[in-house]
């Protein structure tokens, strides 16, 4: 594949001219699921699901047969600090772990008739500690941006981004924080389980970075101040998506904070994504609620690495099946009230 | 298969002589739960999922490859009083339509791999206007109890169970304001989606037959007297799952009625089911409460016919394939922390 963009500029470019939804596919779906055999309404947010979907796709199949998970990973300057309950060694080992199988994605994904692809981003080049300097430069940003693209499969009739690093939650925190507003506090929570002293820390390591780097009101520049490879590739990822009008389900607290970093550059750039679950960690109700997304699952989890939205794919291929399968009231032969 | 019981004693003999869970295999599970390659309970309640079904699938495979779903139908004396937005015919017609494949919980059955039987319960003979009299005679219990007894498959892995029956919404709310107490106004709520006049008669309806057959404080008499053959089918299934220690996901209001009255039969008898979804109509969240379930799902949906907990099957699926599938932290060579 060719570089599909050159710089950040063309990025933004990029981003200023994505497809929207197909309106006319919309209402066609919302016209025929009025005629399957239920009361009106009543399979709730799976009907509205399988509208949302069929206008994102167009004139495309109403089924979902292909979804693709990309796990994205990536080290942090501010591990160093001691932010997170484990060492950054850890990204790499989960990264093998990820290619043999072994971790909770993998299994997710497999129950969920799901692809995965795993892309490790330099991790021997962890971002620079934020609290001193922008984690990354322009250039080592539009390369993770564009090894995020690259990342999606075409063929794809779903993606799910997902993201392993060790300490970024520390950086999604300070991104929320920067862009969103708020004190430092309100965004930072225990990732992977710090203790209460190293909760404290990490606060005041995410209020540091956002005295430096914050107020620049820009999802991009604010993506390359606080963020890190495995957020921007998922930013990369997910304006791929929409390029080629792959719906996307938004994974727990990072992703959806680097999703955030496109939203404050393009108002509309995450209506092709809906929120698969709510985490545990601190910040991600909030930061839901801000981007204007309803969750479609609250089961607890708080572990990252795509795997709440992943668990989140059957619900909309059960969208998506009922939508398509069901028969109308007139096939039946069933009498509408 | 021979007569499984004789008689509603001989029933409630069965209740209280069920097996439990196996604690022995719960501890293992959980043992094995915390070696798993995450940060601890970073999983939320799948992991509790998975050391729950262990526990009752005791030695078994730790692995949902058989689900089964099965839909009861049945009809109602009551309809007759106008208190569904459809006729009493839509019964036998949606049972046609579950035959032909066309309803929604086949497509959610397929889309969970869910093996899927349907058993129409003499529709010809609608049960009697529970304002007038006991909705059915103790045979005519006993030998839908014994429907619903001998439809679970012995080789299942999971069972759910579901219900179509036209005011069957109006049985439920007797049931769960007799056996509850409250108002009828607080159990009874729009079903299929009658309007506010019909919501009035439906709520005077719950009013009178609870007056006339409340206050028994026993749950199988209760069903015999308020409930329905789908009703008692899908407590007799679940109380067959219990004996072959096959786990339950419970579906919506009517499903969870039934299953109350088991539970006030036997206060542990719904230990082997958990919750499926929450569905919108009115009272059910106030009976999952009493009845002590967190539901799995809150996604709006109130169609019944097992549509909620088929759509939940993939999350317990979910949970135990981590669960089972999953690297120890040992094996992936990954640090713990």
């Amino acid at each position: 594949m060719t570089q599909p963009f050159a710089s950040l500029t063309a990025f933004r470019g990029l981003l200023a001219d994505m497809p929207g939804m197909d309106r006319q596919a919309a209402d066609d779906a919302a016209s025929h699921n009025g005629q399957l055999t239920k009361p009106p309404a009543s399979l709730g947010r799976l009907e509205e699901l399988a509208i949302w979907y069929r206008g994102w796709r167009g004139g495309q199949r109403a089924e979902i047969t292909a979804p693709q998970v990309i796990v994205f990973a990536g080290n942090h300057g501010v591990a160093s600090r001691g932010v997170s309950a484990f060492p950054a060694e850890v990204t790499g080992q989960m990264v093998m772990n990820f290619q043999a199988g072994g971790a909770a994605v993998n299994q997710l994904a497999r129950n969920a008739g799901a692809a995965m692809t795993v892309v490790p981003l330099d991790l021997d080049r962890p971002t620079a500690d934020f609290t001193q300097e922008p984690a990354l430069s322009e250039e080592d940003l539009c390369a993770a941006l564009t090894a995020g693209w690259q990342a999606v499969d075409a063929a794809a009739d779903l993606l799910v981004v997902g993201e392993m690093g060790i300490a970024n939650t520390t950086s999604a925190a300070a991104i929320a924080c920067a862009l969103l507003g708020g004190d430092a506090a309100d965004w930072t929570g225990r990732g992977t389980g710090v203790d209460d002293a190293a909760l404290a820390l990490k606060t005041e390591v995410v209020r540091e970075g956002v005295a430096r780097h914050g107020g620049q009101g820009d999802g991009l520049e604010t993506l390359r101040r606080l963020g890190g490879r495995e957020l921007a590739g998922m930013a990369g990822a997910m304006a791929r998506a929409r390029s080629l009008r792959i719906p996307v389900i938004l994974d727990g607290f990072i992703c959806c904070a680097a999703a955030l970093c496109l939203q404050k550059t393009e108002g509309g750039a995450l209506d092709h994504a809906v929120a698969g679950h709510l985490s545990t960690e601190n910040g991600h109700a909030r930061l839901l609620e801000a981007m204007g997304k309803t969750p479609l699952l609250q089961l607890g989890l708080r572990l990252g690495e795509a795997s709440g939205a992943t668990l989140a794919i059957p619900v909309l291929k059960g969208a998506l099946a009922c939508h398509a399968g069901m028969a109308t009231f007139a096939q039946a032969g069933v009498s509408d009230g």
